[in-house]
């Protein structure tokens, strides 16, 4: 079953602007990976310090800092308020349990976003992965160290394109990539329905109620994850802001259509969804005839049968028929005819 | 069972602006909290007076008049026309049977919001929390004593930076108090549904179906609450009196998110309980089919059995079979014959 | 079961204007009733000709015409023609098959609105009331008598607060009164519903189902009263008329807000009823479930027990058992054998 | 059941404004009727050419040329050629299966309006009646001869107030003739709907399970028929064109109205008839569960009473209970016992 | 069943603007179509270089470009940017995954539409067909040979209306049939439905709850498909770009009517597909309860029958009746009234 609700509690009650971690405790210690290039040149390095990043002077390049691990929320705080970012967006980076968001703080712009992935439980779960863009900066948040945006970094090393770019274009990429990992859930639950719509279709049995089941509560989350991301996604491809390069919103778009793709399809994949459980209980109710019919069946037959039997077992002193000469015979020919009658009733309630 | 439209008729066809107390009696006398503070200096004591607070000519603090109950009406009526405020609003007060609200009266804002609590016999109840914000006051008004104000009276005590701040940061500072109450009960909620589902999917019986019911009438419940809060909420965020500092809408689109983010669970979780409500069907509809199942192979295989131990317990005189010597043995060879063909038949149709 | 699309084909195929009473007949004749007051004074008195009420030539006064029965269109086509009301407008207000709605002449505003009452059958049904509004009168049409105005009539001839205002304020007070009554229905309706939620969990039987559905019909049957209701409320709280005065606008908006509530109330009884039939349903094939497993047990215990009892009845002539000293009790042995395993298998599966 | 979607490909990958019928053949020839009139007279006939229409130089008289069968397709183009209608419009005069619409090409309006009809099968249909509105001009297309239009025909020629206004007039009365029908078969459907709810409630049987689903399928199709409608209607109540006198606005808001009184009954009977269907199946459900009752009354009453008399029906010869003196009276006694036994367990289980 | 969500992960990962091909293989090698026309001439080939397009400086002429073949996807890349076509339109284009869209890139406008076609395996898939619009220029991409553009193609060589219009017309024509398409799918699929229908009222077994899902699924993919058409074809009729001719809006107009008529009509198998399988769930219970009926009928007369017949089986030595004259006779008249009792019984109850 998906995560949903959990830990919410953790916030609350205290002063605006607490940087309380909220969510699952994923990683102690934050892990500081600094990449900074130009068309020319590309750096990446680990950091400890979080200055190394902050008084870089350096200004014809771009610089990215990729923070993995939530739980650190001193240095995050010192991080934050070292670059004057307001207290509740510091709350909103730590706290995993909001749906995505995106604010403009006109200095820069904040942007929660939410990855989804099965974790090892085989649970969906949501990962937080925020944004900060400053004009030629950028930061993100992850909670945990994950593969996500290895194809990204790949690409940014060989030097393609991207590197022509301004930070806006990185964001961009970012989101893509994101996005993109939507695809790779929706495909293997696309899978999985097809599965069970065989199952359904060929041998309905208990295990398919508990995978419509869990289908359905996987369906619900993702929708609920995609929603505000897609508010999110739709308001960069419109964006205003200097921070945002005209030329960029198109690309936004492109990201948009990607998500509003994703939503598409999970709502279909609802419909299929409750269009199978329709289904199973009209098979369930079908066997349970089929079961009954069969009970009938035998049991009309045999009923009146039993009875003649137990009949003619009565001890009864006056009884003409035990001494007739061909009662017995007589008794199986009466018992043919009663079963072929009966046959022929079946027959024609076409329940034979 | 949550409560629902109850003692609405109590105010009916009165005059606008009678101040009938409407909802449970909770408590006779009310009870008057007066805090005065600012930077430097706080001061909080109970007073008996309205007078007290109403003559009061300090003016470089932040003045905050808290009523807990509501059935002193004419305290309440009193306190309110030598505040000239609009008589509907005191009727709206003291009457706690509608859902929140948001006035504005130019020299001063209403506010009508819900607080949402287990009672004393385990039922989801609303506690009406109504505000009245003035330049520099603020008056609250409670159905009943709660600690729901406990922690921000503390953060009051200790000198925070809340003291800084105006009476609008204070309506804040109540608000974020009373949404985040909801995060307990939805917490509760939750946890009843990972309960209910374990169940559900393990043992479903008769407590679960029960259990699924109370569930969707509490969520209908928290739903219909939350609504009109959210609205209420949103209107404070974009507010554009003078009562609210421009800095502090960004606050109460914090409290907004808090309030947008429970409406998501709370939908979530009607979907959830209906997906179980379902599969609690299929199950009851599966088990039906079970027992079928065990009640038709035990018929088929005995019925024709029987008959045939009837059969030879005919008393007919002429019956050649009764006096054959290998007859007994025979009978239950074809006994065991007919049981084997049953068994297979029923494996066929993957019933056993 | 409410009264609902009755007669609507009575005023069809008429030119347009055509004064047609539509609804059930309820009364022969008109009873007019014409109340005059000042802050000063108040007069009221029943009258037989309109042109008593026409030709009033005293100005600082609000006039109200009250007049009860529909049915005698001509007397009604007199008094508009002689006010110069549009045709269409007499059309409606003898049409009680529409919904709710409010129109805007300029010289005079029409108002159409619904009442909700049990009638003698307990059939829920709705009561048209329109109002004509000009500048310093007010004309109000009932389908049948009731007592629905009393308690404004008792405050009116107290001479209270409102022999101040205008013929807006009266508007308002009869508005108010007619929603009001919205709430006793609604009462009534949470009371049965709590009985048959009792019922429903105690002890589901067919009445429930037929309560349930009732309460879905009548719901269904508020709902569609009061969405009009809520439109024509709301557009009278933003009106903009020279006929209503400013202020008297948040008094509007004030029945408005009960209606909302009542639709809300509405909404979530619907809500609860679903509920209801979903459980209710759900409650039925547990019980059929109980029902075999209660055969099933039975049968499955006795069927080899008879089918024993059978083999050892048998007339066989070459019958070693039969002969056999312990046959008997050994037989009662191995009946009680079988019965114990029995029962342990159905222990085992949880049924007993 | 209603015809839906009947015929929607005569039409495909034909080049824009081709004129092919769409629909059910129902008149080979159409006819075509020639009113002229104005307030001092009125002139009526059959004409067979359509210069006759189109070279009538008479300015003072409003012309209502009505075209009844639409399978002439030439006849249409060649008189819609003659007024310089759009060919996309002439496609859709003969076209049948699409949705009621209304456009604006400025020197003419075209409307496309549905009335509804029980055919000869006493299935629901739709007729297809369009109307070209000119200054002084009418043009209606009918697909088959009806009694639809006699009312307002028979107004016409009495000469009441309707002569005196112009063509737009004319296509009130003529639109609210086409929406007054609605009010016929609905009232049919309700008839029938409170004749198949006392069937219900009374004595569910199989035929109710047709007749619901009958009227599930009429009532979406009346409701797919009227929306458009609806649309169509609202738009000349809120008019600009030139062809419309502001007037009669007010008139085509009127009918408007009915319309939505018609939606809206058509929303409550299809809520009603869900409900029946909730209902009908919880029927069933209970009627299978009663059945399921008196099969497992009996069958535990008898089956241990059977089991006892087959066990002294057993032929061992040391068998002591065979010889007792009362061992046939004290069976009876047992079997009673055992009989009253169970009775009291239904009895207390609520069964009998 | 239909195809849905299928491929969606080939295109993951990538840089933007990558053109991947997205989709099943349907041919390898692209084959391009020359069309270039006028009033006067037309000349039609098979080109292999798409120079011969790209340098072609004649202008008087409509130049349409139709290449059949995604996969081929230099080919693609090359000729759109010799047309400096956005990278993300050419990922678009070869992307056959997405829903249709329209994006106006001032020098062209980009369009992807959706045919839909029973595939070879009788399952429903889309075919994505998409347009360049230049000013005298239409490029059309289609995923494989079809012969869906034929009929336009006819009607080109046949020198009609068509073309002495310019390129936004010729974009008209291919989308009406485009569109006509769907009438040709939707009308085999409200056949279906009419077959399904009889089958359900006739002879409810299992093969229509397959096939009423399988119409379930066919009919979400179906609208899935169309609302997006919907939204380009409304963007296109309402359009302002320069490349499209004002006259040319109201044919576009004329296409989204016919796109809305289908999405209305798959609206109404939707609701008729859901009623269908109600009705289905209900004919199983009906069915099973007749099955029960029939096995309470006969068990309920035969129990105590043979119940009797056992006691008179039984070999007590003191038994009465056994030695009585009359005892063999009594028992048959008592077995025939019992009988009829039990028949009275179930015909009052109306089982019979
Ligand atoms: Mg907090
Ligand atoms: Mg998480
Ligand atoms: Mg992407
Ligand atoms: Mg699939
Ligand atoms: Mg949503
Ligand atoms: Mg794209
Ligand atoms: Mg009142
Ligand atoms: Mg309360
Ligand atoms: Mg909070
Ligand atoms: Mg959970
Ligand atoms: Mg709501
Ligand atoms: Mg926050
Ligand atoms: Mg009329
Ligand atoms: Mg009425
Ligand atoms: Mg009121
Ligand atoms: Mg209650
Ligand atoms: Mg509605
Ligand atoms: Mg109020
Ligand atoms: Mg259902
Ligand atoms: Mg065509
Ligand atoms: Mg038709
Ligand atoms: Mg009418
Ligand atoms: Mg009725
Ligand atoms: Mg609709
Ligand atoms: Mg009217
Ligand atoms: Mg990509
Ligand atoms: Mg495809
Ligand atoms: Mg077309
Ligand atoms: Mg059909
Ligand atoms: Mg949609
Ligand atoms: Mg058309």
């Amino acid at each position: 079953m998906p995560k949903e609700g959990k830990n919410i509690t953790e916030n609350v009650n205290t002063p605006p602007g607490t940087a309380t971690h909220v969510g699952d405790k994923k990683m102690e210690n934050a892990k500081l990976t600094y990449t900074k290039y130009n068309k020319e040149k590309i750096d990446r390095k680990n950091i400890k310090d979080i200055d190394e990043f902050i008084n870089d002077q350096e200004t014809d390049k771009v610089k990215w800092l990729n923070i993995t691990g939530l739980q650190n929320t001193e240095l995050i705080e010192n991080l934050c308020q070292a670059l004057d970012i307001h207290p509740l967006v510091i709350e909103d980076i730590v706290n995993t349990g909001q749906a995505a968001k995106y604010e403009d703080y006109e200095q820069y712009l904040f942007l929660n976003t939410k990855s989804i992935v099965f974790n090892k439980e085989d649970e969906l779960d949501t990962e937080q992965i925020s944004f900060l863009l400053f004009k030629d900066q950028l930061i993100s948040f992850q909670e945990s160290e994950s593969s996500i945006f290895s194809p990204l970094n790949k690409r940014l090393a060989e030097g393609t394109y991207i590197r022509k770019n301004k930070a806006d274009d990185l964001l961009y990429g970012l989101l893509d990539t994101v996005v993109d990992h939507y695809f790779i859930v929706m495909e293997k639950i696309g899978d999985e329905i097809d599965l069970v719509e065989d199952e359904l279709l060929s041998d309905p049995n208990k295990d398919v109620l508990h995978k419509i089941y869990t289908l359905k509560r996987e369906l619900i989350f993702i929708q609920n994850t995609l929603w505000p991301m897609r508010n999110v996604l739709n308001t960069l491809s419109r964006n205003e802001s200097d921070l945002i390069d005209e030329r960029t919103n198109r690309y936004f778009q492109d990201v948009y259509d990607h998500a509003i793709q994703m939503i598409d399809l999970t709502e279909t994949y609802r419909d299929i969804s409750s269009g199978m459980l329709d289904t199973y209980l009209s098979s369930i109710s079908n066997k349970t005839n089929d079961v009954m019919k069969i009970l009938t069946i035998y049991s009309t037959i045999f009923i009146p049968l039993s009875f003649l039997a137990g009949v003619y077992g009565m001890n009864f002193k006056y009884f003409p028929e035990l001494n007739w000469k061909y009662s017995y015979p007589v008794f199986w020919l009466v018992s043919i005819f009663i079963t072929i009658m009966m046959i022929r009733f079946f027959k024609k309630k076409d329940w034979l």
